[in-house]
């Protein structure tokens, strides 16, 4: 079996940042290596192209009767810049302590060689393992995964006859808590660009007659939340699911200070709908937010002008099992019923993203139809975690949005085990990434464990 | 007697742009053409030194029996950019049709040089006239008189033997239709500037614990209108001077189209407070405006940011008898009172300007004390611009604010005459100013017998 360390090194000196096309060499460099170590491993590894960067399936086990778990991750990284913030170059990786830093150590190369060396000795030690495995590697995640979803709609079908999607591209709080992350927000995004006299005006020629497109949009945007922070659109939480008692103990369990975040967000005061607490809001509700807003004069001292137009920018992060179409209507319909008739308007929209969940087995809230593979997965994880990091894993879900999660359910069917992998010091996009050695063998461990586990159920 | 179309000619032909230090040299040509042409009809000339433009002070008649007038002028124009699009050269004084084009044409040489002729012609005639005139011409008013209050309260006590301002830096709606100015709105202005967290968060990781900085903003604007158009700030109209029906009438003698008016603003309604038209709203209600909103992204496409920091501009505009320091305290008192305690705060003053008034003699609500000189010039300005013009004036407030002469007033308790003698076809500010030929020589006539009046007042 190869060195994990010296192969993640030799994955991080390939510099494959996908956005810039100056890095082309690199991401080439970054596709070769990983197919190349999957074939190593016995793996028959099939290059996909697509418009921009391929993505790698590659995949061991023919026997349809075995369990089958596709690992997602994604070989290229993040810019580096600024490089001059770096200690030791981006992508000449160095080992300090129980560190190896590089771009990419953490984001995704590292928690991506951690399953691939685990398979390896898995394979090593078992070569007749009963478990079909299939790396789905793509090149284009910090780009949003642009090309993710065509791949998905022409290979659904052979996707399809997995049981589960397990992966590591999430945070774990601590060197000794895991969390495996059971839901991801989705997203509405729209544009609402107010106008209101044809071109700008002077304020002491013609102010007091008409409605400043300033204010209409502030009535809008103050017409949006009730005064306690819930959001205020008739609907709005109808499809939420509900938090229930054993994910309440969970986010408990995290441990976490209010006071201290609040000290880390700098804010005077938290403004939490009732009934929630910080940690608890930012993972299953739903929220409304602007994320920005202009118009008029944005300069030094003052410019007595009324605008044109004004606008702002409306994000809402959506929660299991609300849909974003039903969202959007709801949003929409309540904007043109709230803007006045003295102005004009204009709703633009932008992206959307599908809200996700998984409920763990066992819970008063885990689907009767779940598939057994996947929650056999889950109690294999529950238990290697324990038995290698000293705690079970916490079951979280988290306040972002990782589109291609949802995007997967919606076309495969297929759920997702998240087993995070990197701590909040690794420097995530920024320069000094690292990625810690001892969660690295750790991590090896248990998704030898766990992988073992799926293949030898009943 | 001079020609005073040639003279303005040659007046244009200096480049006077006070704000671009470029022009420094047709700064003193425009200032020495005017010094000299007052010297050449009898006046004493002083040129006024300040921190930029020279001020000129130029008088005649010593005996301090006879009334005295000063007229106010600035020999400064406003930049001629951009250059391209102008007909004729700017300044290179061309007539076409019965107008004179050229930067500066109508704000302000034009009208300067028709008091300047206008006291020519009267002193060639009647060289003993019995009145005291002193021409104060400033070089900065297109720079907002920045040493204007300096010199105010140097010169104050010399100017304060005089009985009344006079001066033409206003607009007339119509070639037949004169208008005297006898309001100008006042200014509030401040920046109100909200923070949330320390720096922009993930609104994603972090939404739905803390209070937006826009939402605090627009919440913060959004109270501050009533759903009727007043502003909604206790005490905000206590002081404000009734509109009488003298001046009702006045405005609606004006005979403007409020369809045409809201096509001319394009907005598809107008939102003015009940009991009051767009006319009548814009001179006689103070206003409370936004001028320019800000906070996170502001680009194309989308950015799920929580930003740290947002901010609006505002403005109010005041009215007789409102004071900028009660305005201001009121404002500001609503904004503490209103802002949650979940952010913090600052609010930036920007200038205040005072609002000015004067009242016709003669009205249901002229002051009983107004100088019987000012009352005899409105008088006379009455007369004799329905004699040249063929309708009387009419006596309107004004949106807009020139602060200078609620200064004057504060400084020296001296009143204007504001006699309008340019057209909204003149194009101030714009490429292509020019002043109506016809205009200019009736504006001569009427200034003429208005100033021969004064001095034989009883």
């Amino acid at each position: 079996m190869f060195d994990p360390v010296e192969k993640l090194k030799e994955f991080i000196r390939h510099p494959s940042v996908s956005a810039d096309p100056a890095f082309k060499a690199g991401m080439k460099g970054a596709l070769d290596f990983a197919s190349g170590l999957l074939g190593s491993i016995g793996f028959k590894v099939e290059v996909v192209k697509t418009d921009l960067h391929p993505i790698i399936l590659a995949s061991r086990g023919d026997n349809t009767d075995w369990p089958h778990v596709i690992i997602y991750g994604h070989y290229d990284v993040q810019p580096a810049d600024p490089l001059n913030l770096w200690n030791s170059p981006a992508f000449e990786p160095e080992i300090r302590g129980n560190r190896l830093y590089g771009r990419g150590a953490a984001d995704n190369k590292g928690p991506l060689m951690v399953h691939i060396a685990a398979v390896g000795r898995l394979l090593e030690r078992r070569p007749d393992l009963p478990l079909r495995i299939t790396f789905m590697i793509e090149g284009e995640e910090e780009m949003g995964s642009p090309s993710f979803g065509k791949f998905l709609e022409t290979y659904g079908d052979r996707l399809r006859e997995a049981d589960l999607v397990y992966l590591s591209d999430t945070l774990l709080p601590s060197e000794d808590q895991v969390v495996i992350t059971c839901g991801l927000r989705g997203l509405v995004l729209c544009d609402v660009v107010v106008t209101g006299s044809k071109g700008d005006l002077h304020s002491g020629l013609h102010g007091g007659v008409l409605r400043n497109p300033i204010q209409a949009v502030s009535e809008l945007c103050a017409s949006l939340h009730k005064p306690d922070g819930f959001v205020n659109i008739d609907g709005f939480y109808d499809d939420v699911m509900p938090v229930e008692p054993w994910e309440r103990e969970q986010i408990q369990k995290l441990g976490a200070d209010t006071e201290e975040y609040r000290k880390f967000l700098g804010i005077p005061a938290f403004h939490t709908p009732p009934g929630y607490t910080p940690f608890e809001a930012i993972r299953v509700l739903p929220t409304l937010e602007f994320n920005g807003i202009g118009g008029g004069y944005q300069g030094e001292g003052s410019k007595t002008v009324i605008p044109s137009k004004a606008f702002v920018k409306i994000s809402c992060r959506l929660v299991a099992n609300q849909t974003p179409e039903k969202i959007r209507e709801l949003l929409y319909a309540a904007i043109r019923a709230r803007m006045p008739a003295d102005v004009t308007y204009e709703i633009i929209d932008q992206h959307t993203g599908t809200p996700y969940v998984v409920v763990p087995p066992d819970r008063s809230n885990t689907p009767a139809d779940q598939s057994p593979v996947l929650a056999d997965a889950f109690r294999a994880a529950d238990k290697v975690i324990a038995d290698v990091f000293g705690k079970p894993p916490l079951y979280l879900r988290e306040g972002g949005s990782v589109p291609i999660i949802a995007e997967i359910k919606r076309v495969t069917g297929l759920d997702s085990v998240m087993m995070g992998l990197f701590l909040p010091e690794d420097n995530l996009h920024a320069p000094n990434e690292s990625f810690n050695l001892d969660v690295m063998e750790k991590g090896m461990r248990t998704s030898e464990r766990i992988l073992e586990a799926i293949a030898d159920r009943k």
